[in-house]
């Protein structure tokens, strides 16, 4: 199937064996943002973007610092006079591996296994950081040019609720002014089909920290006189939800808009089978979060809370008697439109202070919140990225209301108020933020022809065309 | 006040700054019997009081082996023909030092500060298990002879649940004949009263595992679609109580002893000042375990339920978007007669199965229990132990209801069924199992003179009357 410019073809084919190298060798720096100790990791990271946009050829690259203190890389190239300017966004910085025990191998010495790249990052987000690399590389070594003027913005704290980012950018929109964004932080729906993301859950992260006495006391010596933190926490974290999985924090559901008859069937048609999901989850039993609305819908447009840690006491082998001075709990909400995240935030603070037991001390912290976002699938944009995957990959893209939440596409439409295209490839089974993550070679071979295809429609459309359904249009 | 044989008091004068230095020496034997590194340090410690012994005069000082593979000490002096013979128990293993972040000085480099030892196992039990050595070796020092046959035996998996001891004595029970047996590793009253423990509370102690996906899922891509096992661990524990403390799983209650009228207004009486109890813990306010019983008798006759550790998923710093593989979470009940632990246990573990949510795999682990045990205080050798407190301390002993569990104690009851009291000189602020653990110098100095007045009262009543109340009398 030729479906791109032949002499790119002959150059992704000439350049196969280095460009996965140089995909390691991303790979190998342990860019995790939620650990101090991996700062320098973070830096260098972002140095060896600057220095490999540099080198292939596009202009300005640089960091700059945020308030996060994670650096944001950027670098352009403006000389496609005439044509759409086009802001890319995709993340450097990746999730921490633990539980280690559970990779199967070092999870920053990155290897290909059964047609997979095989490594942290490998898929969520620098894989496909990289395509976007190597495609703007193989248009510009084959013919000195790009057809459209390209913005790269790779964010260094993605994974750590993108704290420095939004102020960034309401500080830089003059640089970043641009005709519409491609995000590349999603992926395909179930069974590797080629899809489109055209919504995302916002996100609300909180910690609860209950604490009761100032040390451990002997659960002899004071036990049925005091209250206990950790039983106190498995109390409030109980009442935050039904048995059938409602959440019962008051207000939470106020601003969620439904979905629509249609969009319910639509969702209803996706290739969804269940009994592959169930497969990859390996969990005993799959169960839908809300009564009434089936497992895509609940993961797709409704919201969720789920606890993504909890900690207290004594956690060693064999047994040790004591009431714990504290314990702890992560809690996390996965937000649909139109919910607001500092809004949730502080109605689970006020409903956690209503339900805390007696006897401890109770605080709720917000570590960050991000935006739900809804896209048009019809805007002139959107259009050319899904033509340029059926090009590709020979089949036209599915639709998909992602489950996850990635701040920045609400902070662009924010502070942008541009168009925005969400063009990921990744698998579900990627083991985004799981031990032994991975990217399908396939897509990341086949994805950044897709790119360049993109790249080479867009070139062909008015910068007002491209900027069409954005807000400063 | 003269209160012990002139010849010993001169000895013990005399011999203060080598006793403390060797009570260090022992405190710094990091003798942790939970942690399997510790296991060379508990061989030590054993064979530190082996060769004290004989040093002392103590004869056929050793070692035996138990199923749980913590070292018994065992050593005897039986030339007190005519007089009884007396069983001393006490442990040398000590509580693990998490917090460790909470100690103010190194757990195993003891030193003395305001008046007292500090240093993990200062009071619990090392301290206690010392004042035994000092006071025979005082005796047979100064006389060379004892006025009683002591038998000692010292335990290394007390804080490990005692898992070797009962089968150990079941087997060994024809050498541990003797009319009444003496117990060290109980306390005072608060505010340092002299006091004898009566009761005992037992002990069940579980772990909840719960697991759900084999490896963490990205709460975003499945968020909504699976049972959170953190969430269901949370739902589990507090399915186990009431809002107001109640144990709810089924059975709990049916063989609990109510306190009569009597002793409840026994325990009325007793000096306790809320006041104090209160600023000891440091708590936000107390909380009576269960309603209708006062916070003494919720901590010594009636059973609690607890959670002592809790842990899943991402517990550091920043946020990590999972839902955890699996939570688990350490459980123990303090019971009071006629519970039975296996029993309680049993029902644990069917009523968490009962309740435990759908989508997760639950499994419930008995990690040990202990029975509870009531001690009558008219006893002949109790009342010598009382007077022996008087004569030394200056002050009657109350009688304590102990919320803590010494599970030897029922084993001893059960398997020799001799006549036992509970004779401990910690202070309830002592921080036992807890970081900064301490023991009052003045108890330790005054105690060890209490416990060679105790030898000779005993020593002047026939083996007869010291077995008196008990079951093989």
């Amino acid at each position: 199937m030729l479906t791109v410019d032949q002499s790119i073809e002959a150059f992704l084919d000439a350049h196969k064996d280095a460009r996965l190298e140089s995909y390691k060798e991303l790979l190998r720096i342990p860019s995790i943002s939620t650990l101090p100790e991996h700062r320098p990791d973070i830096e260098r990271a972002a140095q060896w973007i600057v220095d490999e946009l540099s080198r292939i050829g596009i202009e300005h690259a640089r960091t700059f610092d945020t308030a996060g203190g994670h650096p944001l890389v950027y670098g352009d190239w403006l000389h496609a006079e005439g044509s759409p300017t086009i802001l890319v966004y995709c993340h450097y910085d990746v999730q921490p591996v633990d539980p280690i025990e559970l990779w199967e191998t070092a999870p920053f010495d990155p290897f290909v296994k059964d047609g997979r790249m095989v490594g942290r990052g490998s898929a969520d987000d620098k894989g496909q950081l990289h395509m976007h690399l190597k495609a703007a590389e193989a248009m510009l070594a084959t013919r000195g040019t790009l057809p459209v003027n390209l913005k790269f913005l790779f964010e260094g704290e993605e994974e750590h609720s993108s704290v420095g980012l939004e102020d960034w950018l309401r500080a830089n929109a003059e640089l970043l002014a641009a005709d519409a964004i491609v995000i590349s932080d999603t992926g395909f729906f179930e069974g590797n089909v080629p899809a489109l993301t055209t919504s995302l859950r916002g996100m609300m992260y909180a910690q609860i920290d209950v604490s009761g006495p100032p040390v451990d006391l002997h659960s002899g010596g004071f036990g049925g006189a005091v209250q206990n933190p950790a039983n106190a926490l498995a109390r409030i974290i109980t009442e935050l939800k039904s048995a059938s999985g409602s959440v019962l924090v008051p207000g939470f559901y106020d601003d969620v808009v439904p979905p629509t008859k249609e969009e319910r069937f639509e969702i209803s048609c996706l290739p969804f089978d269940e009994g592959d999901f169930h497969r990859q989850t390996g969990v005993p039993e799959l169960v839908a979060g809300e009564p009434g609305f089936s497992l895509l819908e609940c993961m797709g447009v409704r919201p969720t809370l789920d606890v993504n840690g909890i900690w207290g006491g004594f956690t060693g082998e064999g047994s040790k008697t004591i009431i714990p001075a504290h314990a702890h709990a992560k809690v996390s909400c996965r937000l649909v439109p139109d919910q607001d995240g500092e809004k949730i935030f502080e109605q689970l603070r006020d409903f956690v202070a209503q339900v805390a037991p007696r006897g401890v001390k109770v605080e709720v912290q917000n570590l960050g919140t991000a935006k739900s976002l809804r896209m048009d699938a019809n805007l002139p944009v959107s259009k050319a990225a899904a033509k340029a995957l059926e090009a590709t990959f020979g089949k036209a893209p599915v639709a998909i209301r992602s489950g996850g939440s990635i701040p920045v596409a609400a902070m662009f439409d924010e502070v942008l108020g541009l168009p925005i295209t969400m063009l990921g490839f990744t698998n579900p089974d990627d083991n985004a933020h799981a031990p032994n993550e991975t990217m399908v070679l396939l897509n990341y071979e086949t994805g950044l022809r897709t790119i360049t295809r993109l790249w080479d429609d867009l070139g062909r459309m008015s910068p007002l065309e491209a900027r069409m359904g954005g807000t400063t249009a």
